[in-house]
């Protein structure tokens, strides 16, 4: 069964195959210049700055609802080890085994294809469970450092979080950048906040999960329009869910990932940010959010962090 | 056995207990002022962005020495899932099993413990397997972002890397601030260079590892005097081995996590940085170095970025 | 706070400490000689088999309930993977991350200590991280095979299963025996059937796990003065939780594991079990019970196998 | 590039596609009848008991060859943990990561395809990361005992291991099983030792892994003839590697786990048994080799024993 024509219709205005060449393996990570950065980092004013990642443990937000999404299980190896002998200098070790999408995390792009297709027109079947995804893996991505600029929807909207049904959509985007005072431009990394994450963080991690408010299958065309390099949320599924036309579910993720070839951040934790940037009265800051170099890895853990 | 008076000698010159409170648990990052984070971000000029982080996989650089130092283990959960059934967006996602200290990554303070205390005179058996560690865990540190200082102590001596057997002293930084034209100064987070991840990328990961040049006991006093709020090189013990103080192992390490409070920084990849300091003459830099907020845990992976 | 006088009178009684030596890492099992097991197999009528064990997946029986008990998280390395090259013999791997309590299995002798004291009075910090159980771990056991005797009491009782608060009784002991017309002696491993794993096969993992019927804490008395050499449950906590005297938590694991050195099975499933028998008419069988061999280990997931 | 035709010559000759049904998910462990059993527990004598796996430690067999091949990493979550309160009775607890063909293992049907199709002409793409083995998963055999007989191929022919590139043919079969006085059946489980593993005791695992003695192609025929069970070896590679006929890689695990549905044992511990045996002078006792009941899994580890 194929995807609707509707699907299709989008994807051909986002689409960004060959855009940077047929080797191409980062998408709109591209539209992040040197001189984005220089300006990025002309944004700092005050030196403050905000951590987005959430804590990593076991009692972490995922619920067993995705079998494969297993919080982290982190045990210690060593414990004041004398490895010297009695007496001498000690050392603790740790290990852990994690869901590289468990929490605060980046999608790579081969995180999703559709119709058989990555980014940039690479098959499917390149990812294999022994040699992982070959292209575009998010061991390929260098960096992730750019101006990020927070679009507040919910304080735009005057509401502590957004209701779970809410699909935020280009004029949420438009009203929220207009709140803070901004103007999305090429190379930005723009985070969306909804509030869910409220729930999370007061301890409900079965009403955070689902359903959530999240992106409108329409609001890729508006990330496209002002060449953003990559989109992050304080909700799990990033987007709407369920979805907004029938039968067709993930669109967006499926926009981004595979047709703007465009990173995704799932469960940040943007309600410090919010905060400061409400007290700073500022919404762009410089934005570093690196990748762990899993090699062949469909996603990462990231902790983010903005310097305003 | 007590350690020699030697070391408690110096313990007692760069002791940092109490300092900033004694509730305090992160230590020398205290020095991290917004003030000190402005002024890193006014060094950045060229924007370009520098990744410090080693690949994560399966034939990492752990070669087995150490038993629980578990290179990452990457395996696939789903691999293009069609979870809403045929012919819709598919889905991969992933999970690892890795030692948090298996490849590019800080120490916490509770990494190290010596005469049964950690940093701030907290009792080490605070650290337990069930509660791994109460105290100082790699998740009470909020941010690592500051004016990174690359001392290429190699590259001042103009040597593509220091012999095994080096121990870099205070000379040898100070030769190398000189070298850069950088004052190391407070707040600072130092990468010394000794050249030999060049061993560990040329595909030798056992000339790598042992043995290697590395920090002199009489570092700490140096970085010390200087309020440096972190350090970190590019080999696997940080310091020498074997010590130079007969019978003294991981001086280093105690000085700086125990008595200091200062985050160590291991195997980190600094020959890109050099090419990129060497080519702009400009060794200090915006250096973002967050860690993954692990609840309880002594380390963390890492994914830095100099941003030139 | 010492353990109360009541458990130590018990204590005193069914102390094997020095029995079989102050070397000895191995306690009742001692009392399987090759004699006991020639009369095992012995026993072996129909030649039916019917194997103990629970399913292992990521959906299992832990709840999230204890932190470390992480249910078996099975993940595929390869897939029909033609190493050789294009259309030759391909192969599949896979791997897990398990607790080795997380469902069926053996507690080692090491899994509990009280008063600072492992079974043969060695002391508990002898367990450490990095080394782990250095005496009596699992992987001491050389084998466990003996006569099997299926104690149902629930059957006995004539009901499903006994009721959650149940604590089972010597009397209760002695009931079910005498309905499966054996004699319980030295050597034989004693598998005591209440019933509760039904809730657990019939989708019900929280009721199954906790309130649970379990064993009286005036069971190990019986257990000894017949020199059982091991025993088994169809519960999560083995013996009966809220415990019996009051504050005295886990005394039947202190007493078997500390005291005895007896090893006990926890989360069998013994309702085919019990159906065999009762079709058999024969409550005594050949088992097959034997340890992974993880060196060190508290605990090893088991696959027994009753062969009537 | 199909399969050579000779190949698919002893292929034809030894299918037992649709013997025990389309639906079979277990081949030959079919034969393994309750009068089998019956008979193998009147095998026993002494009541003697061998175990027969290697013991499962970070330092085991594997030594990084194959990359998924992950020993056991096996760490404690718990310690002496109080979890009731200070001076209460204490538990510790352990978790472990490993490949389930780390170490003494058994191959489940599904661990090899050939020409996309596995066991019973099922495709080979049933097998799938989410949903691992969908057919012939080791959870689906329910129990393995049978009558297992030591073919002593080294002992018989009168050295302590087979040379590196022996293929052990059908007549070194005949001739172990003269020497020791067995005649092969149906149902039965046949242990064939090469002495290999000798190597690995001696602590070199790199020249135990490979080269290897092993099966040659015209043993499954031999195998088949005799409506054997299952079979196990003491080496890594089962099967004499490289192949005997040019290109053809392992052709033994396909005609063994794709066309007969036979279940194959690797890196079994065979030298205490063959001690054994050779005292007692019998080489046919019962076998218990318990398959931990993974879900979908395409192996399993196992802890044998051997029952005299």
């Amino acid at each position: 069964m194929p995807l609707p024509r509707e699907f299709h219709e989008i994807a051909e205005r986002v689409n960004n195959w060959g855009r940077w060449g047929d080797d191409d393996e980062i998408g709109t990570l591209n539209l992040v210049t040197d001189a984005v950065v220089r300006a990025a980092a002309g944004t700092v004013r005050s030196g403050r700055r905000v951590a987005l990642a959430l804590p990593l443990h076991q009692d972490g937000l995922q619920t067993g609802l995705v079998p494969g999404r297993l919080n982290p299980f982190h045990t210690m190896v060593q414990i004041n080890y004398e490895m010297f002998g009695p007496g001498t200098v000690a050392t603790s070790d740790d290990t852990v085994t994690m869901a590289l999408q468990a929490a605060t995390h980046w999608d790579a792009l081969t995180h999703v294809s559709h119709s058989g297709t990555l980014y940039n027109g690479r098959p499917a079947d390149t990812i294999t469970p022994h040699g992982r995804s070959r292209f575009s893996g998010i061991d390929k991505i260098p960096h992730i450092v750019s101006r990020g600029v927070l679009l507040d929807v919910a304080r735009a909207k005057g509401v502590e979080r957004l209701a779970s049904g809410h699909a935020v959509t280009p004029e949420d985007l438009d009203e929220a950048a207009e709140f803070g005072g901004v103007t999305v431009g090429a190379g930005d990394i723009v985070l969306v906040r909804t509030g869910q994450s409220r729930l999370l963080l007061a301890g409900d991690k079965h009403a955070y999960g689902f359903p959530s408010p999240g992106l409108s299958v329409r609001t890729p065309e508006w990330f496209h329009a002002r060449d953003v390099a990559a989109v992050a949320t304080d909700t799990l599924p990033f987007e709407i869910i369920p979805p907004e036309i029938d039968g067709l579910w993930l669109p967006v993720h499926a926009l981004h990932l595979v047709e703007m070839g465009m990173l995704q951040g799932q469960n940040w934790n943007l309600e410090n940010l919010s905060t400061a940037c409400g007290e700073e009265s500022r919404y762009a800051f410089l934005l570093s959010a690196m990748p762990e170099p899993f090699v062949g890895a469909t996603g990462t853990p990231v902790a983010p962090v903005a310097v305003l």
